[in-house]
C-alpha cells in the first residue's frame, strides 16, 4: 500500500489532528462522542492533553542522529517504534472492515495492535492478519469463560495478554448517556456467541454499552486474578490502568511483563490523575522490574517523546487509530501511524537522540501551562 | 417514590449541573442571584470550583469493589453516603413546600438534613418528617433566645446542632444590593415570631436579607459561645465556617464534634482560601480528634471522592438541592442526592474503594489549572 | 456632606470597579488613558491585579469582631483605615477643583491625602482643606527648588514627605504616546512658576507629559538625596517605589519611616514585580525598623486585608480616587473611600479582626490563579 | 538616515509588535507564514512569550541612572547593546536588498548582524557593508564545502562563527508544509552555485525549504565537528541552540566563546523548553567559562532585561528585524533596533541599573501566568 493520494481527505492531513477533522466529518455523531467523549464532566480528558503540553523536554546537542531510528522493543519483541496500538472495542462501528484494517495497519507500521475484549471481529480473523497482536482482557463474571478467552487469544497466536485493571464498570460518559448511544445493529462483540446483546438495546437517557458492560465484567477483579492469569498463561502480561505507584510496584514483584499507566483516556474515573503527571512515579517506583506504557493524549510525536524523557518504554495510541479508519480505512489508520512515526523520529533527531534509549536519558521541564492547542496552525 | 420521568425537566438531568440549568429556567432571576451569588467580586465562589478541579486522584488497582458502598457515619450514626444537606435559609423561597420537601428528600437519600436557623417551615415541621435533622444556629444578638432555639431544636428531636462561625453578619452579596433582594411576602424565618420583619422591606441598593440578619445576629460569638453551647446541650456539636487549623485544633479541645472547612460557599469573606485548600491542614491539625466535614462546591461525586482522599469525613452540599427543589420540590431534591449518590459510588469504585474509608488513603497530585468546566458535554 | 442620591450615577455604584465604568463614562478618552494605562505592553499593569487575586486569606472563627474598627496609625498619626490617597498628578483633568476637591474627600475619610509636586493645584492650597496632607516628592534637576519644595510643603502644613524613587524619567505609557497626549490647558502644574511648560505641547507619536518630565527630574537621585532629605526636614519621611529587600534594609537603616512598595501601578517599568508579590520579603527585611506601605491595583477591602495580612501597615490608594473624582467630585472621591473603608471593615469583621493588627496575623495561600474579574457581578 | 516620517507605517510603529502588524499588512500570506511559523502545534513558539511575560524583575531603587547606558561587549567587542541581529535565511524574500539593508540597519544601531549561511545576498557583499558580521554555519553534507565557507566568511571579514547545532534537519513547520511553500523565483542561497536548488520546487504538501535543508546538511555534527571547526579559524566561535547546561559546560570546555540558549524560535523541536527557561542553569553551569547569549521571543527592552537578570549576556533578535525589512526595508529593520535600544535603555533605568553588569545582578519572581498580550495597548 502505496502513499495516500493527495486528492483524499486522508492524503492532505499532516497531524492526527487534522485526522481528527476529518473523522468528525464523517462520523454520526454520536458515534463521533463514543470514541471522543469522557465520563463526568471530562475534566480529566482534557487534562491529559494540558498535562503533556506542560512537559518541555530538553535537547541535547551536537550528537550524530544520521542514523536515527525509531526502533525499540516492546515486550522483548522488536518493533519499529514505541507505539501500540490500544484496546478500542467495536471498531467495525466507524469503518466497515474494523479491527481487521486496523490490524492491517499496525502490521503495516510494524506495532503491535490491542485487539479488545469487545472487538467488533473475532479474534482468530485479527491474528490473521498477521503482526503482532496483543489481547485485551476484560475479566467477566464468568471467570471460566474469562480464561476459555486467554487461550483462545494463545490458539489464536497472540503475543501478549493485556488485563485492563480500571474497569469495573464503565464510567459515566455523559455524551452516550444524553444520546441514548446504542451498538448499531450489524455491529456486535464478536468474541461472544452471537445472541443479541443489550448493547443494542437503546433507552433514553442511558448508555446501551455501559449497561452491558456492567452485566458482563466483573467488578471483583483482584491481584488474586493476576496470580490465576499468571499460572495460566506463558504470554507476557500487561495490566492497563495502574496509577499509584504502590500498584505498579506490586505488578512489577507479581510477574508481570508490563503496566500501561493510563486513566483510560479520560473514560473511567473523572478526577483520576493524567497518565503523564503518574508516570515519573510509577516508573521510579518499578525500577525496571517491568516495562512502563503510557497513555492518555499521545496525539503527536513530541507526545512520545515526553513520554519517554517521563520514563515509559512506550506508549499506546487509540482514538487517532480510529479517527484514520473512520476517514479511510486501512490506509487512513496506516496514515496516523506514519504520521506518528515520522513525528517521532523527528523529534527524536531534533532533541539529540538518534534511539529510544538516548530519549529516556533527556531532561524535562514543567511549565504551568501548556500553551499550545490555541496556536496550533 | 420512583423515578422521575422522563418526560419531565427533572427527568432529564444527569449531572447536578443539569439541575442547576433546569432551575435557572424556573428561578425568578432575583431569586436566583440570591442563591447562586457570592460576595464580592466572586472571587472565592469561582475559587472554590477552581480549586477542587485541580485536585486529582490516584485511583488504586485490582481491589475487589463488587460490594461498593457509599454507606458511612456523621457523627456516629450511620448515612447512606457522607453527605449532609446543608443549612440553606428560606427554602419557600424556591419551593412552596420548602424545607419540607427537601427534608424528606434527604431522609429518603438516607442523609442528614441540616435546618436553618432561618428556615422558612418551623424547625419542627422539618423534624416531623422524620430522617435525621441537624439544626443550623446562628447566635442571636440574644442569647436567652439563642438558647432557647437550641432546646427547642432538642425538643423536636434534631440530632446536632451546628453553630455557623463566619457570619458576624452577612457578606456583601453585590447581587442582592444591586437587586435591591428582599424576602417575598408570605416566606418569612419561621423559627421566630410572626410581625414583619426588616428582611421584607424592599430598599433600592440594598439586602433587606442583609439588614435583616445585621440586626438579629451577634457579631460577637467566641469560643465561650461554644463553651456554653456545650454546656448548654448534649446534642452533637458542629462548628461550620472553620478555615485555620489553630482554630480547627482548639474546635476538636473544645468537646467540639466535628468541624465544617467552609468559607460559607463564597458567601462571607470575598478572598477567603477554598475550603478545599483549607482542608489537609485542618485534617492534620484535628488528627481524629473531631470529624471534619467540608463544603463549598461540590458539585458531584468526584468531588466528594477528593474531600475524602484530602482527610474529610464527608461533605455539605447546599445549592445543588436548592436547585433541585426549584426544578421539581421533593423530587428534585431527591434527584440532586440519588445523582450524587449514584456518583460518589461510581468514583468509589472507580479509585478502587469500597467504602469511604478506603477513599481516605488515596493519594492526590494538584495541577495548576483545571480544566473540567469548558468541556463538560 | 451626607450620602450621595441614588438618583446620581455615583449613588449607584457599590464597588470601586462601579466607579470606574462610571468614570469611562464621562471623561474624555485620552485622559480616560493618561488614568489608566500603564507602561509598555501592560504587564504589569494587569499583573498586579492578578497577584492580587491569586493572594487567599485564612480567616479565623470565633473572635468578637462587635466592636471591629478600621482604626489604626499611619507615621504615628491616628487614621481613619490604614489607607492614603496615593499621589496622582494633575487631578484638574478629571474635575475644575481637582486636588482640593480630594483632598476634602480624604479629611472627611480621616485618611492622609498625599499631593504630588506635579499638582494643578498649589500646595498651600491643599493643605487649606485641613485634614492630613503629605507631600509627594520629585527630586527636581535643580536640587535648590527640589529642598525648596520641600521647605514650602513643610509651611504649608504638611505632614510628611513622601519621595518617589522610581521616576528617573517617566515611563513608555504608549497610550499617551500614541493618542500625543499633552495637557489640556488650564491645567497645569501648580507648584512651578506658571511659564507655559512642554506638558502642553502636543506632538504626534509622543507624550508631551513624559517629555516635560524628562527635562524637570532628576535621573540621579540616590541614597545620598535620601541622607539630604533626612537632614533637611524633621518630617516624616516615606520612600515610595521600593520593591527589593535590601533597598528596603537600607530604607530603615537610613531614617526613613516608611517606605512603599510599589511599582508606581504599572506605569514605570513592564515587567517589574508586583507590590504585593515582593511585600512578604520586604515586610520581613525591615523587620518593624520603618512602616511598610504597598500599592498597586488595590481595588477594594479584601486587597487591603490581602495587603495587611501579608505585613503591609497599610496601602496606597490612586485611581480609584481619580475616578470618583471624575464621576462626582469631591462627592465622588468621598464615596470611593467610603465605600473602601465599609468593605475593609467588612472584609477584617468577616475575617475575625477586630482590627487592623489582628489582620496581620492572617495566615495565606497563593493559587496558581485568580478567577474573580470574569466572574465578578 | 534620520528617523522615518511620521507618514509612513514604520514612522507610527511604537512596539515591535506595532511593526509586526505593519509586517502582516504587506507580506504574502505564505511569506509572513514562512517567517513567523514555528513547528508542529507551535506549543514552544507560544511558549517562548509565556515563559518571559512570566519573569518578574525586581528593580533597584536610589541608584544614579543619569549616564544609564545600553552598551556592552559581545564576544569582547564593544556593542551599542547587548544585542546582535540572529541569522534569518533568504531575506530578499521580505525586501529587494535583504541582508545588505539588515546589515546596514544593525551597524547604523552598532550591532552584530549574523548572516546566515542561507543568505540571499552573498556573505562578501554583506560585510561590504562594513560593521561587526558574524557568520552563521550550517554544517553541510560535504565537511570540505563546509570549511571553505568559514574560510570564505573569514576572508569577507566575520567578526566570528555562530555553528548552529539544532537542525540536523528542519522542524516540521506546517504552515509551509500546508502552503506547499518554496523559495520565490529570484530568491536563493546566494553563498551557493548558482544551480537552482530543490528549495524552488514547488509541491503540494511539502516545504521546499525543508526539502532541500534535508538535502544539504549534515545530521551528524558532533562535538568532532566543534573541536575541528576549534582548529581551523581562529574567530570566535558560537554554538547557537544549546539548551541542556551538560551541553554548556561541555562547550565551555571546549574552547567555545559563547553558547546561545536557544530553541530555535519555536521551529525545531515542538515541546522543547524556552530559552529564558534553560538560561538560568546554563548560566549557573558554564559560570562565565563562556559568554551566554540567549533567543526566542525577544520583542521589547524589557525582555532583554529579563535575559541579562537571568545570567545572560546578551540576547540575539530575528524576526522583528525581519518585520522591519519587510515594512520599510533599512529604515525599518533600523526602527527596530532603535525601539529596541530604547526600550532596552528604558528598562536599565527603570530597574535602577546605569549598565548592563548591574541588570546582571537583579533578583527575579516567576509568577504563575504572563498576563501581558491581551492587555497590551
Amino acid at each position: 500500500m502505496g502513499r495516500p493520494s493527495a486528492d483524499t481527505p486522508i492524503g492532505t492531513t499532516h497531524t492526527l489532528a487534522d485526522v481528527e477533522r476529518a473523522a468528525a466529518a464523517v462520523l454520526p455523531p454520536e458515534v463521533r462522542d463514543f470514541v471522543a467523549g469522557g465520563s463526568g464532566a471530562e475534566t480529566t480528558l482534557a487534562a491529559n492533553r494540558t498535562a503533556l503540553d506542560r512537559v518541555c523536554v530538553v535537547p541535547r546537542a551536537l550528537r550524530d542522529v544520521s542514523g536515527c531510528t525509531t526502533e525499540s522493543t516492546l515486550l522483548g519483541r522488536p518493533v519499529a517504534m514505541p507505539v501500540a496500538v490500544a484496546p478500542v472495542a467495536y471498531q467495525r462501528m466507524v469503518c466497515p472492515e474494523g479491527e481487521t484494517a486496523a490490524a492491517r495497519a499496525a502490521k503495516a507500521a510494524g506495532v503491535p495492535f490491542t485487539a479488545s475484549t469487545l472487538s467488533s471481529v473475532p479474534i482468530e480473523e485479527i491474528t490473521g492478519v498477521g503482526g503482532s497482536v496483543w489481547f485485551q482482557l476484560y475479566w467477566l463474571r464468568d471467570t471460566v469463560r474469562t480464561l476459555d478467552l486467554v487461550h483462545r487469544a494463545e490458539d489464536a497466536g497472540c503475543a501478549a495478554v493485556m488485563l485492563t485493571v480500571d474497569v469495573p464498570w464503565m464510567g459515566r460518559r455523559l455524551r452516550d448517556v444524553r444520546n441514548g448511544f446504542a451498538l448499531p445493529q450489524g455491529v456486535r462483540a464478536a468474541n461472544f456467541a452471537a445472541a443479541d446483546s443489550t448493547a443494542h438495546r437503546r433507552r433514553g437517557g442511558a448508555s446501551a454499552v455501559a449497561t452491558h458492560t456492567a452485566e458482563a465484567f466483573s467488578p471483583a477483579v483482584t491481584w488474586d486474578s493476576v496470580a490465576a492469569l499468571r499460572a495460566h498463561t506463558r504470554l507476557p502480561l500487561v495490566l492497563k490502568g495502574v496509577l499509584d505507584a504502590r500498584d505498579a510496584r506490586r505488578a512489577a514483584e507479581s510477574g508481570v511483563d508490563a503496566v500501561v499507566v493510563s486513566n483510560h483516556g479520560g473514560r473511567q474515573l473523572d478526577g483520576a490523575v493524567p497518565g503523564i503527571d503518574a508516570l515519573p512515579e510509577v516508573a521510579a517506583a518499578v525500577a525496571g522490574g517491568c516495562e512502563v506504557l503510557m497513555d492518555g493524549g499521545i496525539r503527536g510525536g513530541t507526545d512520545v517523546l515526553r513520554a519517554l524523557a517521563l520514563g515509559a518504554d512506550g506508549v499506546l495510541v487509540g482514538r487517532p487509530v480510529v479517527w484514520g479508519l473512520a476517514t479511510a480505512g486501512e490506509t487512513g489508520a496506516r496514515r496516523v501511524l506514519e504520521l506518528l512515526g515520522d513525528e517521532l523520529r523527528d523529534a527524536l533527531g531534533l532533541s539529540g537522540c538518534s534511539d529510544v534509549a538516548a530519549a529516556r536519558e533527556l531532561r524535562t521541564v514543567r511549565v504551568p501551562a501548556g500553551d499550545g492547542a490555541a496556536a496550533a496552525p
